[in-house]
């Protein structure tokens, strides 16, 4: 299986303390603990020729993660085009954080992605509402993150075809902060955490969780669909 | 339409705390913010005859209301499978806060129904996750109790159809806190407010809610459904 | 309530066939049924300035009916958009038949909305497999149709928030006729029957479902929703 | 993983018609598929002691698969609890053609789960409308047996987590035919194929789906969940 992590790759470049967090670049760190002997992994970032997302790229990525910020509207629709006709065609997707937000998890919500959201350093508890996912596999009860950016409801998503984890916020807010979709033949999960300043992707749990997800999200061996004109069956 | 509002009616009688918020019995409270010229209201109890719910009433009862806590195991099996088997023939049902663990809701749902609590006495906000259900009409994004008592994940229920609300407590925990299914032919709505020492039935939104799912609840025109041996439509 | 329907308006122009069963027009047929003394209906066709659905019209449209079918792409991006957003706000939209492939259904649906079809003029039946669902209110087991056009699986859709009805055809295919979602505050629905040459929206349980479609999808009185960067709850 | 197969077999016994399909037994043809190097398999039936489903047997069961139809009410009630709790503790169910009427499937769907029924000999077509799904890996867009019972809908279950199978019968019939659900930190599956006297499993696309079922509802490493009176996690 192949893995493609997907960065923006702005903020670790521009500012220090995002870089004091993520030095490689949050892309390397989720990489990082994503590779096994089974799992090959490659990055690409934004700024790379065709965001590193050629057709080649792609072609041989089992599974994309993304995470994008400050920088959504720098991503190429024709890219947006390219990675929506691999994710129809099974290849999975793994949206994170701020990635809520980017043209292309937008573009298969069909909806705006809005939520409600606040840098303030505080806590966050990532409670397991699904525990027989396998993307819930190993996952304890609640997850807890000494920092996370406050992301609340109403999140303007599709109704989720599975609710997996729903996050607790200390000044007063909730968030369905894991949830599944398919779309075509392609798996897709979100996950919240993953503030740029906060160091999430170091937590085991949510490491597990995204390492859960990869598998989960892999393509499956879908025969190939028939659509357009079709023969009778039946005499 | 006629709506029938059952409750154990313990509480109230032996518990002068419960007495000072609730002197008539929490039925008597709810049905008065339910009754309209359009909607009749009755209420029965545990400790009538056959519950209160004899097969006169549950025949005439298109959407039953249910309030349980101290004696779920008091309740009859014989008069369960009368309401279970209403319910499957279209009777809406709305449980309420305890009625979580009610034998009816629990041999509907499949699940243990099981979850955690505390009676601490601290506020709550009810968000609003589904803000287009005829349930949360005029709703507003969140419902803030100024007393309740806290049920928190996992709340051992099956996927629900709809997520209508998801609660939020200070102390750290989330709830799935209302809920939709459909079995049969009836609806179903699970709500989480109102523990009995706290005022939750006199809070307007909390009414406006349970208002609402009395009319998502109220039975369709629904034509018999045929099972069993079938003769062939083509020739 | 205000309804109106969009009809593409070319095949009834240009072929003498569907005129003999549309003479005024698809959208014309659909009006006359859904017009009642609650229930005003206007039409919007797609060579009027704007399509028809100028902002001002679609202001005051509470649910919108679209079918298309050859002239998918020269409906103008700007207008999708438009559709797009007032559904996201509250507008219900139904989608008919070959308006699977309408830019605005796919856009929110962000799948291809692909099928199998095959115009050979046999009957079809429209099962009901969500008898208690509003939108199935007063429809029999079946719905038998004398001629329509054969769509089948696989319908390359998100999993429905909601299945309704399920159809059969004679030679050998399945398709999953009736289908709901929401989409920010807007709620849709997908129904299969209505191809230009036969005369589905005369059956009067095809009348009666696109009717229920359109109490189901109107809007409810949605508060508004609160996005962005969000001040603590608590203290 | 351990496999246990369980099925009634009585239709074996006393019918020569249905020996003649199975003649070791329905049970022993599904094991025959199932068994792997990493998948062991036993097996149980009504006629052993506490039907073969001991408290042993099923402590060390990953995945029940049920195969019931004349005896179902002479399953007794303390087995199917017993395998009840055993499916909310994590252990995964897969229930096969009339196993829907089983006294287990009806408990944990909390419906009458009735269906339509002909036993005609006729052929039916198996399409496949979730083909990411993991139980349709390497499925064909529709399986085809040339014969099988004709089950239809309306389906009496609760809407599935997951529809993946609708079926086909030439008669005019379709069914809601591959199903799952999740119930505690069980995952179920059922699926409809399976006559017993036609040779249903000895397809090789029906042995592919139930193998992949296996894999599907085999437990995950949940960790135990936490319910009752529960401390504050914050000060």
């Amino acid at each position: 299986m192949h893995v493609t992590v997907w960065n923006e790759y702005r903020h670790e470049l521009s500012e220090e303390k995002v870089r004091a967090v993520y030095p490689e670049g949050i892309h390397q760190q989720i990489a990082s603990f994503i590779e096994t002997p089974e799992i090959s992994v490659g990055t690409a970032t934004l700024d790379e020729a065709e965001h590193g997302l050629t057709t080649d790229v792609l072609a041989k990525t089992d599974v994309l993660i993304w995470w994008g910020h400050m920088a959504h509207d720098e991503v190429k629709d024709e890219i947006v085009e390219r990675v929506y006709q691999r994710v129809l065609d099974g290849m999975g997707l793994i949206v994170l954080h701020s990635g809520h937000f980017s043209k292309i998890f937008r573009k298969l919500m069909g909806t705006s992605c809005d939520l409600k959201w606040r840098e303030d350093g505080q806590h966050a508890r990532i409670w397991n509402v699904n525990p027989a996912h396998p993307i819930a596999d190993g996952i304890s009860d609640c997850i807890e993150l000494e920092q996370e950016e406050m992301y609340g409801e109403h999140f303007d998503i599709p109704a989720p075809d599975e609710l997996v984890f729903v996050s607790w916020f200390p000044k007063g807010e909730v968030f369905r902060s894991g949830v599944t979709y398919h779309r075509g033949n392609g798996r897709i999960f979100y996950f919240q955490p993953g503030h740029e300043t906060y160091p999430s992707y170091y937590n085991q749990e949510v490491q597990k969780v995204i390492q859960n997800a990869v598998r989960w999200c892999a393509p499956k061996n879908s025969r190939p669909r028939v659509y357009g004109h079709f023969q009778p069956l039946e005499d």
